[in-house]
């Protein structure tokens, strides 16, 4: 504040960064913050159709948009069709999220350990081929503020996409013990380690079964067959995919836990991480996809808008990958510290890109990039 | 033949070339077919399999086999998630062949006309992120012939590959008369030419109907509602698809059908030939995959071991791209080619890819040219 500079973040405006604003004003310079891809691009795509919408005079009856960061489908090459580009502790955690939004007019809470049993199928109408599902994503109902359609739409929903699955496995891995984060006693012992399979045997309640083989009860059937045993899930396919993603994992193996984990959800990122990287060639993939229902007056026909962003990891001749997560967070504010430079941004004070001066010419120079925004209206 | 030189081919080996077998060993010469895709790399992948489970006294219970060339899922941008590389006649004529299997032992035969309903939901374990479905292809019991596995195997079945509802909307678009192949003598008029809009009118009944008004009817809401009226399809969603796919074609279009169109058939291939042609930058994509379950003697446990194959359609610097398709059925002729120079193929006659001396050398070469075959066992 004190050298008067401008800044570009791609973090969210919290509540301390907003009590910047008079002070800003004051300076003379603009805080473009949520200048990122979610929060970022989000915003600069919906509010374009959003204040289209009302420039005609029409009313958004419903905003459903959607979000991931996954995996390239042929990247998504294992049964919980998902990777970690880094530390899966996040992104974890992130699955016990309580959200709320509104859905024709009601408004519904998720609480934390009933995230992944929300999950729904989604199919995108002009991407068929991604067989997704999405997560309500915390709550939704404070963009119906921030976009000024609070008092208009009865259905305000953001949701986190995944390929469809993944929820279903995580829920039950949940379920079995594999994210309690209370520290294991027995991973102190320095003398005699813990191995992954020991670990697996405690979590499956397995270590004063009778007749317990390790060779024949830990393979994907036998822990199948578990899994359903101590009620843990009701479709015997979600157990099937579970215990093939427990044998991906190689909890199955007898190696020793290392010192560093110190309770069951460390040893699960670890494993995660380990198993579930990105190898040299493959690639990520940014999705983006909102939705949007319009009335209009005078008995005109409701229109349904839509824009996506559809964005993969791009290798360079020398081999080296950036990821679309890297290009969709990182060309933004890029794109933000270009038009404050070019001084097309005059507002002062803590901004975000909800405002036609940095959305309009936002969205020209992300596509200018390269970058694929599609536009549908029906 | 009277050159003595071999001769390496993608195409079927019928009947006039098995003919040649006696003739091409006096010659000296190998003539070598079905070097391509499908048939080709499928030969190659599944005797590799099939004869790995047999040298370890293994019985192969089920053999499934999927293949299909496909837009790559960013490509697959329209509501059918389908595109042409060539003219779709051959394609759509497909969709009417008549198909018979074995599955548990039984024989199952699905008529021509009954094809696109007998498709089913398809997951490939190691890749869920793809949303599939599956057509059986013709008949799948001469590969138990072919491949040695017709006294072992209660199921032997081939698929051909689209994405998740491409048959269901195939299927209404048929019932609703887009594939007929009768000539339309109003088409054979010179001065009054008809048009799409016309044309769609006639198939949906619409003609003679009270109080029509095109411009509300021949909507993506109006045309959904007109197929469930004429009973030409069950589920709302699959009519909703289908009418979404009638105006992404522009059947609704008031624009003169040329001449060169005598049927139905002729103005939808024309359709579909133009709108779901891939652009510049959309890459294709070929999937084949392979599923074998394998009994053993004395009590050991079943084994289910699987090959994939997933090639996308790749561009160079110059901004050329190769098909997936091209790469797919041109490189195994190629390598056909150099195994028959370099003399690691020394039978003589009509061969096919199916003998250990042309698959294990050709899958090496196939591999170290960069095709991704990748190999489960369970």
């Amino acid at each position: 504040m004190q050298l008067k500079k401008h800044l570009v973040t791609a973090s969210y405006v919290d509540e301390s960064m907003s009590k910047l604003d008079e002070a800003a004003k004051g300076a003379g310079i603009t805080i473009l913050g949520e200048m990122g891809l979610d929060p970022g691009i989000d915003h600069m795509m919906a509010m374009k159709m959003i204040n289209q919408a009302h420039v005609r005079n029409g009313k958004i009856r419903s905003f459903t948009s959607y979000c991931g960061g996954l995996p390239s489908p042929a990247a998504a090459n294992n049964p919980l069709a998902y990777k970690f580009s880094w530390n899966p502790a996040g992104a974890i955690r992130a699955g016990r999220n309580p959200s709320t939004y509104r859905y024709h007019g009601e408004i519904v809470h998720v609480d934390g350990n009933q995230l992944y049993d929300s999950a729904s199928r989604l199919r995108i109408p002009d991407l068929p081929a991604f067989a997704l599902e999405c997560l309500p994503n915390r709550n939704s109902l404070i963009y119906g503020n921030l976009y000024g359609i609070e008092n208009e739409a009865s259905t305000i929903f953001r949701g986190t996409l995944r390929y469809e699955g993944f929820s279903e496995i995580m829920g039950t891995l949940s379920r079995i013990g594999f994210f309690n984060t209370e520290a294991i006693s027995i991973l102190k012992n320095d003398g005699d380690r813990l191995t992954f399979q020991k670990f697996l045997i405690k979590l499956l309640k397995l270590d004063h079964a009778d007749n317990f083989n390790a060779s024949s009860t830990l393979t994907e059937k036998g822990i199948t067959e578990r899994i359903i045993a101590l009620g843990l899930c009701k479709e015997k396919e979600t157990a099937a995919k579970t215990a093939k993603t427990i044998i991906f994992l190689g909890f199955h193996e007898s190696i020793e836990i290392p010192v560093s984990c110190q309770s069951a959800f460390d040893i699960t990122c670890l494993r995660m991480e380990e198993r579930l990287a990105y190898s040299g060639t493959e690639e990520d993939m940014v999705l983006l996809h909102h939705e949007v229902e319009i009335d209009f007056p005078n008995g005109q026909p409701a229109e349904n808008h839509r824009a996506t962003l559809l964005e993969f990891g791009r290798t360079s001749s020398d081999g080296k990958t950036t990821t679309a997560m890297a290009l969709t967070v990182g060309i933004p504010a890029a794109v933000g510290a270009l038009l404050l430079l070019a001084n097309k941004i005059q507002t002062r004070g803590v901004l975000r890109p909800i405002v036609p001066e940095v959305y309009i010419p936002g969205l020209d120079i992300l596509e200018a990039y390269g970058f694929k925004l599609l536009e549908k209206m029906e």
